[in-house]
């Protein structure tokens, strides 16, 4: 039965249609095609972010708009960098009107309340600016309730998590690309697609207080990996998502007024 | 083993870079999220051609990237409309933005053949100047190798497939929105997907030879199918599949120069 | 006496400040310099669309805006392809936002009814951005009732018309690029532009169900003609414009509640 | 014999090719959809830089290109403004991309000396931004040798001519819209166009040394023309014409290194 | 105390606050970064509009907005031209955006009433743009009362002040770049900054009436002034000076409806 | 003696010209008009970057382009957010625009090493996105040695510093604006711009982990600062100084192979 989907891909206009009567909270997931060392797809901010969206979609009543699949720029210091092959980036400019482009399409149907979920540190600031432009264009518009969350699911983890993550302390948020938490998440969701013997082991990257352009591959580590991912595992990965779908959801409840189902 | 796919999503970065040396033709699906009638979902025009292009390229060794999802905007004519809920659509430049920017990021790491693969034929015309724009583009970066090919599936349907789709003679191809065609395919590679109990069954809609913005609504029939979807089936979508997906592998194995695989 | 022609170029500002006080049909011709054969002139799709234009306007009490003269990039398979010497086409985003633009002025001097009258198969789907941008730009300055015609003249040709153009059985309205149709209708209006001498007779292209960036010149003729126009005449040409003129005419009279004069 | 015409409109491709061999000046008219008064039609600034144009390519081997009709925004000191009725005019960057794009459109095909010949007061500085970005994007395709001259016909009158105009001296060029050249030359070339019962007299206007936006219309002759337009004859239009068609001939040929052929 | 400042920069958001709340006239300074000869600094053109600015300002209770301080590209017959070194000049795109988007930001803060204060010639026709879309921006937002005036300082500078400033008659106020009234105006106000060994003293230089591009560099003095700046003095600035500062403030007060104050 | 400046500003271009030679870096400051609490100017975030940064270029012989002053949206976390008096900011299309002209033109006149040295933490996307773009466009312009620095000067704090600041702990980079560090800055570069008696002491602002658009204000404190400024003192904000612009200046002549002066 699609028509239960929390993804708007499978449902029917007719579903759609329905659905939007209900002024549901719309998730729209934004990742990247970037690399994420020997071990984990191209697709990894893309999988985690969908699949935590669908999860908290589906404790609000919500839908899942289909993600944004390809993301701005991997940095040496959050992503490893552009210039590994196989990472597919945008130009600002692309990514802030293809965001913005689409928001404006939910509010053209009556939607009001979206959600721009990230899974890929780089899209933040420009998540920002399509927020921003997209609300201008609805002023234009004469509609001037939409109301609009930006969040990365990680922000949500809790020092409790943080600390069955890295039981030894944690490194960085930053520098924790293709490693621990993403590695244990992947495991958890899709093991089929993490090469478990491939799974890298080397010191953090260390970075200087300054970026180059073009980059200064001297500290980033060959593989894209920014720091150790040994420690990772699926009950780890478990255990980021049974915390943080419903911390995000209960907050989104909040922002938006609505009760959670599950 | 992902390292087999023919998705880039699925790849690690040195899966890809390994994959790229071979100078692989790589697929870029192109579809929409366009209202199908009350029996498809609104991603028909994603699923179908991600998996023609798929099949295609386990033929030819060639690699299929993430699908632009968003497409251009619905006409009457071919699409019913932009007005149908649940159609979420890009403005032309967007779109070819979009399209130009990935064709960019695919040559920067060295791939020279790429086919935009569409399904939804409102994306044509726009495809072909994202191709176009991309090659400018990668003439200022001093890559004068590149060849983009840009097709439509249902363009390689044969006279004999046509006549067994419609054994009592073709509407016309345009009005095929949402209709037996892609009704029969949907049936075949993903039943789960559509409502059987739904499927409708009217005259073909009637458009005079102009059009009208914004819409004039009254040729337009009120479930945004443009022909009767009822002769659709499993077996008809199989033949097409069957057809088409040799057939186009093999135009592009001479375009570009490549052994088929099977 | 100037004032009475359908013409806004040869108006003064008072005639069109009395003219647009009737809420009249604006028609905005739009068409290319575009190769066109050894026997026609790279103006072609400039001249058809303004004479039918003028004539359909001086049925309707209407006016014609100074025709859009470079229009989107020539394809191979509708017009011979861009790189024939003296295709002087336009960028997407050029042509859109020149003719959105045009639009705009036009609203901003009262008009509301306007008919975007193409001569070049290439113009159409950007024709269709350009007018959904400006009715969202009208929207925002507080004008909703503005409505846009989108037609081709030669989409109005009747199957009686035909006939009479292809005694023996119409090739494809696709390849009729410096054909019968255009070359007869060029004898009728403007012989002292056609060279007859080097009228071209060859069969018709064909092309493969896919185009190729760079263009794959095999299949196309290298006269630039994709069929013959050898069956052209002036008699024909004449045919046609008596049979268009006033089937325009009437259709536009409907759509926009408009009485024709003749 | 269309094949010598100047006019690149009356060409078929194999006329262009032929021509563009002997790397010959092409002429780009750029004039507007402005409003000049009761006795002059809307099209008066394309009219005029298109016949001068036409003569002085004429003398000089060259070719016209259809000229660009619509034109920057006419403002009340040069034009009388862009209020009023019939001025139809486009943002710069429209207007910019427009000119730059058929200054590429010309490069493309070999042409390597072009002039921007306006004859629109208001539009001067967008064609230099047109002029310099099509320099740009020429040098990214490899080309270095393109020369593009500007200039407003009227620039060229003598002070001579200018006594012949105004015995009784001369007020401001930038007043003499709609006003005794302007008029003249129209009575010259396009007498039929020309209002003669309707030719304005009355005193200049007078501006302040600021501009306001909106427009303050306070200064501003009702009538849209800003000094007397009485003193025009067709005779001091053919005095101009006379006098500056091979002064600008002479120019070119000396800038671009051709013989003048009259 | 900052609070009596007229310059925005030095306010807190507090007096920012309570400043806008009198709906003051606000300045924005253009200028540029260019080529002012041996004697001039590149900021020429920025110190001299934001110090009358600043004067004019002081009198109408104004504020001064940070001013735009890269300027359109310097043309050989105003500026010298864009090929001088430290000459660091936007595209017309940039600086009319940058312009429109402070405009619109001053407007969203409550602002009415804006001056375009410019110092830099080659910027005229890009204000103008930069406020026609701005007051477009600002009717979408719903704001109709938005005033904008557009000026340069020097257009002020009356018959008187010229005779006071060339004596021997004045050349043209193209050719008076970096020459007597800037080098007075900035020995006035800046003689730290005037290289006196340095003031140039040659023949004004002399252009033909057409421009090329890329530049014919013949008729451009080497030292890129374009006529003797030797009779500039301190006392000629301070005449200057002291006649545009309360001129300018007049015209203003009485186009905005403001009382001057001292 | 101007020119022996570090201000590009104050130099005649003879003087830029000649030391251009010397293949320089060019610092470029980026900042903000932006609220900075009760107590300190708009301009605080160009007034610190512009003053490190010519700090840091006298001891390396570099020069300083006159600065970006308008900066990215100022957000509720880092910057108290948009919706403040006074905060002046740019589109992201805008800003980006803006830096990589400017860079662009530094690399039209030979400038080869170039830092965007920022003071307002909004900017720094952009600022990755400006650098990437304009080393797209000098790779058109084939130019293929130009070198970008992008850094902000808060970023080269050390631990030491950090704990001389704050004795009894910091609470977060991110929640210092208009807080300690840049208090203490202002107190010790520009006292006369700092509000003493308005120095706010409140708690430190606490934001969810998430970002609600249109603003929450809810989190925001009133005044605009987002932790507690009492600590600051003029002699902090001399160890600041004293301590990042030795420390910028090695960091940099490493990366650029020069030497320091002092």
């Amino acid at each position: 039965m699609p028509q239960s989907s929390v993804r708007i891909a499978d449902l029917t206009w007719y579903d759609f249609a329905a659905r939007v009567k209900d002024d549901p909270i719309v998730f729209l997931p934004t990742g990247s095609v970037e690399q994420h060392g020997p071990h984990l797809p191209l697709f990894t901010d893309v999988i985690l972010p969908v699949a935590v969206a669908e999860a908290v979609a589906a404790k609000l009543g919500g839908l899942v708009a289909p993600p944004v699949t390809y993301g701005y720029k991997s940095q040496p210091k959050s992503g490893g960098g552009n210039h590994f092959p196989g990472t597919l980036s945008l130009d600002a400019s692309v990514f802030i009107s293809l965001v913005r482009n689409i928001i404006n399409e939910l509010a053209r149907h009556g939607v009001r309340k979206v959600v721009l979920f990230d899974g890929h540190m780089e899209n933040q600031w420009f998540l920002v600016e399509a927020a921003d432009l997209a609300l201008r264009d609805q002023r234009a518009e004469g509609v001037h309730d939409l109301k609009i969350v930006k969040l990365g699911y990680w922000e949500f983890i809790t020092k409790a998590t943080e600390a069955a993550l890295f039981p030894e302390g944690m490194p960085s948020w930053e520098l924790e690309h293709a490693a621990v938490m993403e590695t244990s998440v992947m495991l958890h969701l899709r093991p089929d697609l993490v090469r478990v013997d491939k799974i890298p082991d080397h010191p953090a990257a260390s970075f200087p207080p300054y970026d180059v352009y073009p980059f200064d591959t001297t500290p980033i580590p060959p593989d894209g990996v920014l720091s150790s991912a040994k420690p990772a595992s699926a009950e780890k990965g478990a255990i980021v998502i049974e915390q943080v779908v419903p911390d995000i959801a209960a907050s989104l409840a909040k922002v938006f007024g609505k009760p959670t189902e599950a």
